[in-house]
């Protein structure tokens, strides 16, 4: 009929009282010694829902096919003498006097065969260190915005200190399993020496993995250094163990920029991990077809990852998708829509091909924390997490089509992420669980409020979301008709306020002192000589 | 490196015109001839997507298994003696002056056998007949919400007026297959005459298929025959070509109520659809562990599902299936939560176990238009859709738990159906889809915005949205930072204005009237009378 019931009516006819308030005076004590902090229920995230596809095996191959078609006979451009000359020893062709390099198709699949098809990403707390391919799922925070906002403050360019609110933000979500970049750029401090304050940062303030931006070779170096300085160990430790990543997009179509380049040979030769992601766009850097933009986005992706194999064979490396379309009337990328979806899924098809973990994102276009803002993220989610996707960046305060981090857009993305991983969690279908007894007890007719059965459950049962506002109509109304962005303000500040710094030994502490000091003096010396 | 680019700059700098608008100007007659009234894409949605699970093979038995115990052992209680009779005379075994009837499982396997496995649903305009069962996904409207809420007017008792309002909505959209019941309870009708008036506007409001309320035996007679008039024709062919349908929710636990049961008996023996909707929500009228009330909602579903096999072997009957969790902080029934996507799933198996189509719902518990509202039905559409839903009620406009009819959210969830059926749209992998040619023409380094390629697609290439706000964030701000809630009360009121009654004979309209000014003489007396 009308699939309408007033429970609480029903609860208030029964004269009960609700079952968490009975439950909470039985054991409050024992709630608080459960719930405090060091639960560690979103680590170690696993997907073992079957994967969705949305290609054919015969459309999968012929995907595959057009790819190597593009690189062997069209080719990249590759913007570093260096790498041509690598790529050169491995055997492309590359053409004398131009930027051109062409592979062979044996050559690219030769090279992508010796990249491991999982890994552990290394964190200085080993209780966040990640695993990588296979069924795991990672989130990393939303990474490299322009711009920052919050309701008080409204929308402005990016600082340090909205950068450390933000990086404070992930080390307070165990969904959070690693930064993703430096969540908003902070303009405010001088870009030559702007990596050493904000990586010292990232290591100070979090306890989690972090990603060093290929600006150049030497800032790039210079993030590893501090990667094996807050971990405590030798390099040659550091090599066997990846504790940092950076993320590589290309200038789609098909072309590789010098600092990218060096991002991947100075990270690679290291044994650290590398995200290769073409920046593939239907319509815009990329054919209008989806079909088209996959096959640029997989040329691209495979002659990244078969790079990093020149510099080092068995080097760490993913494969990032994020083709998304533009919308045709104002030229703006789209994200979270259905096509979007559709490369989400097709990506990762293609990643299981290659055996390689598959990097995706959680994105959104809207301007505001409405409901736009949702359904695109849901339905980023939704793709990803179908099709397999392994490390998720922007997994949580990406906006505005990522120019944009926004600290409640980061509250609602940590609300869904974990409801993902609630919906992940294996279903426990034990004879318990299925509550033969407890059906019994009650017969047609009873009720499942206050039950034994119930009771012991009802603080554990079901997942408890940060921003779901659930009070009936009228208690609503009272409160002033919050919307999901009047509590993700809240729940944002409240939550920064409760940060505590994860604790770090005075030895690397002054270490990371040492280190940031001296490379700002030699990073000024040459501009006072200048 | 950031994944962020600024394409209206790139585009800029290009000094070209966007694609649409450079098409634009080409063809702006033959854009009007192709997008005239009859656009049919969201007409016959089919869901080739492979279907997720939540259950293994051994615990979608196990479930099954205790479904059946709980009918054998337990029983449901059958408040009406021609229905008790009626099972009875099945077989089933009804304890003497109770209500309390129990079932043989091989009695109800055997039932259940004779349920077609899909069949047709007919409308008064073929074009709108919609397809039941397999890989057909179906959408129907918000039902039976007893508030209505807009922006303008706030949230207020159903009426006549928002009834039609909303009824007219429904026809405006394709993605719309059918209405769902009463999108919202009209209370200023006299409840005894309030069925005739409602169906009569479905009838001439819609061309498209309608619900009939099971509120007892006359006036579900009432809607059968209204349904019969509407198509004009005999009530033989109707029993052919099932026009109507009724959704049946059992009073969980384990309870069928007399209204409920004379639904099944009139409908099932008229050959009319019947949606079996056990109303199992744990922690409340069912297990507070999801296994629990899946246990109990497949047991209910069965016996439902089993009378209308034996009122007539092989009347057309679906499998509802509508377990969520309550918060068990408020006693309020919880949507589109995690518990929710695993019950939808897990649901799905239990109906494909038995080829019986699935019917599931678009739920949302938000008060508000907010992200809320946006990401509990997102994750609702996701498990329907991985979950193999055939037949989804409240696919539109269902706000506040069912509780409220909402325009805004109407337009929101149409925006967000055609998403869904653009992301299900088979991949175009096509030699030209692939773009190979288009690739090797801009090579390294150029743009796709104004490609032969793009130019000769770019009007159809994405999904165009109805709601989400592409522009920059410039651009946006300057046209007052409209939300989705702001764009959803622009867009309904605009459909509401280009509304279009569809084309009714005379005949049939007059046969309409003849009847439920009958109708209103024979059930005003008796009143008169006492």
């Amino acid at each position: 009929m009308g699939d309408v019931v007033n429970l609480e009516l029903h609860l208030a006819q029964q004269g009960s009282d609700s079952p968490t308030r009975q439950r909470r005076r039985q054991n409050r004590a024992s709630e608080r010694q459960r719930k405090g902090p060091g639960s560690a229920k979103y680590l170690n995230l696993t997907n073992a829902m079957t994967r969705s596809t949305v290609l054919s095996e015969d459309a999968l191959e012929a995907v595959h096919r057009a790819s190597l078609t593009i690189l062997e006979e069209i080719g990249m451009d590759i913007i570093l003498p260096e790498a041509r000359e690598r790529m050169r020893a491995a055997g492309a062709d590359v053409t004398p006097g131009t930027d051109r390099v062409r592979f062979d198709r044996g050559l690219i699949m030769e090279m992508i065969a010796s990249a491991p098809s999982d890994f552990t990403m290394y964190a200085r707390n080993p209780l966040r260190n990640v695993e990588i391919g296979g069924n795991n799922l990672v989130f990393a925070q939303v990474a490299s915005a322009p711009f920052v906002t919050d309701r008080q403050g409204g929308r402005r360019a990016g600082n340090q200190e909205d950068f450390r609110k933000l990086v404070k933000l992930a080390q307070c979500y165990d969904v959070i399993h690693t930064t993703g970049g430096y969540p908003v750029e902070p303009v405010d401090l001088h870009a030559s020496v702007r990596h050493l304050d904000c990586l010292a940062d990232l290591v100070r303030l979090t306890d989690k993995m972090f990603h060093v931006y290929p600006l150049d070779r030497q800032r790039t170096i210079d993030g590893i250094e501090i990667a094996r300085i807050a971990r405590g160990i030798t390099m040659e430790q550091m090599e066997r163990e990846p504790s940092v990543f950076t993320n590589i997009n290309t200038s789609s179509p098909l072309r590789l920029d010098e600092p990218m380049l060096q991002g991947i040979i100075e990270m690679s030769s290291r044994n650290q991990v590398v995200v290769v992601t073409p920046f593939t766009l239907a319509g815009a850097t990329a054919p209008v077809t989806i079909a088209g933009a996959l096959a640029q986005q997989n040329a691209e992706a495979l002659c990244g990852i078969a790079f990093t194999q020149m510099v080092r064979k068995g080097a760490p490396v993913m494969y990032g998708g994020f083709t998304s379309n533009v919308d045709m009337r104002t030229g703006v990328p789209a994200f979270g829509t259905p096509e979007y979806m559709q490369a989400v899924i097709a990506g990762g098809q293609l990643a299981r091909r290659y055996r390689i973990p598959y990097r995706s994102s959680n994105t959104s276009a809207s301007n505001a924390l409405d409901a736009q803002a949702a359904y695109e993220s849901a339905f980023s989610l939704w793709a990803l997490t179908q099709g397999g996707g392994n490390f998720i960046m922007h997994a949580a305060g990406w906006s505005e089509g990522g120019l944009t981090a926004s600290f409640e857009k980061f509250i609602l993305d940590v609300d869904m992420l974990q409801m993902v991983a609630e919906f992940l969690t294996p279903l426990d279908t034990s004879t318990d669980a299925l509550a033969l007894d407890a059906i019994r007890e009650e017969g047609p007719g009873g009720h499942y409020f206050v039950t034994p059965h119930t009771l012991v459950r009802c603080e554990t049962a079901f997942y408890s979301p940060i921003l779901s506002d659930r009070r009936n109509f009228e208690a609503w109304s009272e409160a002033g008709r919050p919307t999901t962005d009047d509590h993700a303000n809240l729940v944002y500040q409240e939550k920064l306020n409760a940060y505590e710094r994860p604790p770090l030994s005075a030895a690397i502490d002054e270490e990371l002192d040492t280190f940031v000091a001296r490379r700002k003096e030699e990073i000024s010396a040459p501009t006072i000589d200048t």
